[in-house]
């Protein structure tokens, strides 16, 4: 860990624009963070089986799509849900990422699932549940596997950066940002999608940050709006939940974008990115 | 007021998307709220003399703008904070309006500035703390008088259409909404931007919906980002804050933007509109 | 209106405990609020009927109560919703008064029914709506007439004093505050309760603050233990909603006390009350 | 796990009232969670050296209290804070078990610091940080130690269940639920403490539930009032931070109650308990 005192009014500091005055780019694979691209990262919510995510991911693959996601070990609010395939989901990943040359992105909520994930997958999702389980961060610190660092859902977004911080303290500097909706009073949308983090995080900070418009708003027909939004106000990149058959979903079935509907979305975001001086 | 009782589910009627199936489009004066051309409404927070008044007009008529914004009646949350020049104000917003053609819209408190406003000005601003005033929702129905309605700091979707509702019952469908931000935990903004808000809207009503990113935001340098983002999201137009010398402004400086920064605002939409489909 | 500028740090002058150090006592007729008596306000959410009404008065007088609530302007989210009685519940509630010696507290919506309010009742009620409705809290200062300032569903303590602050500063420092509970995302509980606002309140100001379990918890079975807490935490006194058959209530129902849980209510209370050294 | 499938509508089963329509007591040696006696956990946030503790540990057990609180293990916000004394904390707080004859409940963060919490303690908390921290539930489902669950920082009172129902469904069903306040927009006190949760609680499930006025309010001068408070809601007991000298503690300190402010609290809660039928 870093000797370096942060001060106390900015209490992050190898995350921190004083630190890092450049915006940092975080390389997984050919794919880059921060850079001029943005980075679409699709998939199910959950992996489900082989014909499932191949489905998917062939469709992510066609649209030019270079990142895959998909959930095998599950935080789910019930014991009684559908908790993912664990290590036989993480093979399925990892034949999808063979065969198309996909990046994957998995979520690890322990140190067990941790270590599996970081040896079968490019990137390490650390979930909203997890954002401040202190153990794992430290963890993550120490595999040196690029990381894609949600915000939880009550975060405020220092205790994010410190969330990073413990991760950059710990030996991993390669972190990404994921804004994911907060809870709010408002029930219309499953949380609130604050997409003015973008611009405070990207004074605050060096690190790049995407945005997860399918949890955010919970209905896939308010996730293409949201997700040229979040481009137009200067996200790096977007993680949206894509099924074959939403309707047959194990989980998060309403939020997830058909294989046409995802289409379209990378069709209409290219005009958006180009509208800011990106490109997808 | 109607006679016709709305369903428990669907508690809205005029206002809502099944009474009337069309996008409403409201025209104040020669502009139109919820066609194919963003509406950008620009000025300062209070109208504080002419000369300022004039100088920041200028610029919003010079840039294209068409519809001016300054508040002469201003609730402020103390009392012993500047509470706007009254008729005064209305008069120096009504000499730029005469000046330069523009169309003026500004905030009415209560019954007797409803009054005069509606008299003076070309669209009645009702603010986010009068959202349920609704002795006032109901004098504002019977004005006739294009109504721009902020959404209160901590109301619902719901209450906020069910407020536009108390505005169409009482005879005056000439409604555009205005997202400008709701009260979180988050401290880093003034507010948290709920842009999700737009889709959302659209979905459920058949009215215009514009959006206020420097209420919301709180500070100048994130203006632009969400302003982008509001279009990119598909509102139909934004409100912002634009002062000749901001650090001189007599209330919301730290939000306002200089005029040299409001011109480069209005040329990054352009391309953002287009993206979208739209016009600035 | 105060010449008096306040301090940046603690905005609120006239309401502050540093401007007068001991608690207010407000006067209400015979009855007082911020004394050792624990004051408790009973009645329906609106008055409907004359039987109704005379039915819950009787009960509140023959527990020993002192002051009637009940509505006669309703501010309702939706158009369509009963609105109250007016002028008509005015009349009910004074002859309740008349024949019970009961003191009357009612909610004034505006200008006209603020008149008529000031005139016919004893207190004038400012609902969570209106807190910062700055012009009808600048008309009731000018009342002289007992206030009872509902919080805001979102207001901070700060925005709430402030609001205090502008009907003391327009003259009226007669103003007894009333926690109601605050907009959060927990959905079990209509709004959550904010208890701690009791102590937070009493180190401030000097202002008397009640409490209304009623509308906070949105259940009459969680209302007697929220009112029991209330007064544990320091409160001057509780206002709850009664209705002798609340199946049947035009508003509120589902949280209104019958008249007999009203009456085990007010025995529970005693004991809660002497042991933190008041009386109800 | 259980293989009885919960209905949609009540999605907790083993810990929820149908299941369970008694109160459960809990037993942690001779103190019983749940029965007629209030129970108070005291004890500083965190174990700084054995003179700390064994200061703060004999204050607690002379006037009569049987739980002592102290964290071993500390999950801080940020990585540069004191992160605990680990096993050190651990042993000192097993020497005060042993010199007093008190019970000792301490934190537990991970599977490493779970199994030695498990042995050295009578207690095992979860922090509202890991209250959706899935590994660690199923975990200490496993050891059959009593838990005490905090609520998460935002959690909902389903999520709150739900998590305490993981701990159940993997076989240990000896929880007490602690209510620790809840994240909202109101900035004076550190959260808004919830008491209505306790009622709420009450009616769903059969689990005894505590109270932590110290973290909620973030100021020791609201600690009394409000643990009076949530004694008189109905809740089966306290947990509270002492410390003998709260200016120079690690963290916390502001929170922290002094020794005879404590013995001050324990005497009024005396007479509060009794109002409500209980004992301290």
């Amino acid at each position: 860990m870093s000797s370096v005192a942060p001060s106390e009014r900015r209490p992050y500091k190898l995350v921190s624009r004083e630190f890092h005055p450049d915006d940092s780019i975080i390389r997984v694979g050919s794919v880059e963070f921060g850079g001029p691209r943005v980075v679409v990262i699709a998939g199910p919510c959950a992996v489900e089986s082989q014909t499932q995510l191949l489905q998917v991911a062939s469709s992510v693959h066609e649209v030019g799509g270079l990142v895959l996601r998909g959930g095998a070990y599950k935080p789910r609010t019930s014991p009684y849900s559908f908790q993912g395939l664990g290590m036989e989901g993480l093979r399925i990943l990892h034949q999808a990422r063979q065969q198309l040359g996909l990046m994957v992105v998995t979520e690890a909520v322990d140190q067990e699932s941790l270590q599996l994930v970081a040896e079968w997958a490019d990137m390490v999702q650390i979930g909203a549940r997890n954002m401040q389980n202190f153990s794992l961060l430290k963890a993550v610190g120490s595999t040196k596997k690029p990381v894609l660092l949600k915000r939880g859902v009550a975060a405020t977004i220092d205790e994010w950066l410190m969330a990073a911080e413990y991760i950059a303290a710990h030996g991993n500097p390669h972190i990404v940002l994921c804004e994911r909706g907060i809870r709010t009073y408002e029930g219309k949308t499953r949380n609130t999608l604050d997409l003015s983090a973008i611009p405070v995080v990207k004074q605050l900070s060096h690190l790049p940050i995407i945005v997860d418009p399918s949890h955010a708003t919970g209905h896939w027909s308010w996730v293409a709006p949201m997700a040229r939004a979040g481009i137009a106000a200067g996200a790096d990149g977007l993680i949206v939940e894509v099924h074959p058959n939403p309707q047959e979903a194990l989980s998060d079935g309403p939020q997830s974008l058909t294989l046409p509907h995802f289409r379209e979305l990378i069709e209409s975001l290219k005009a958006v990115a180009h509208a800011v001086g990106r490109q997808v």
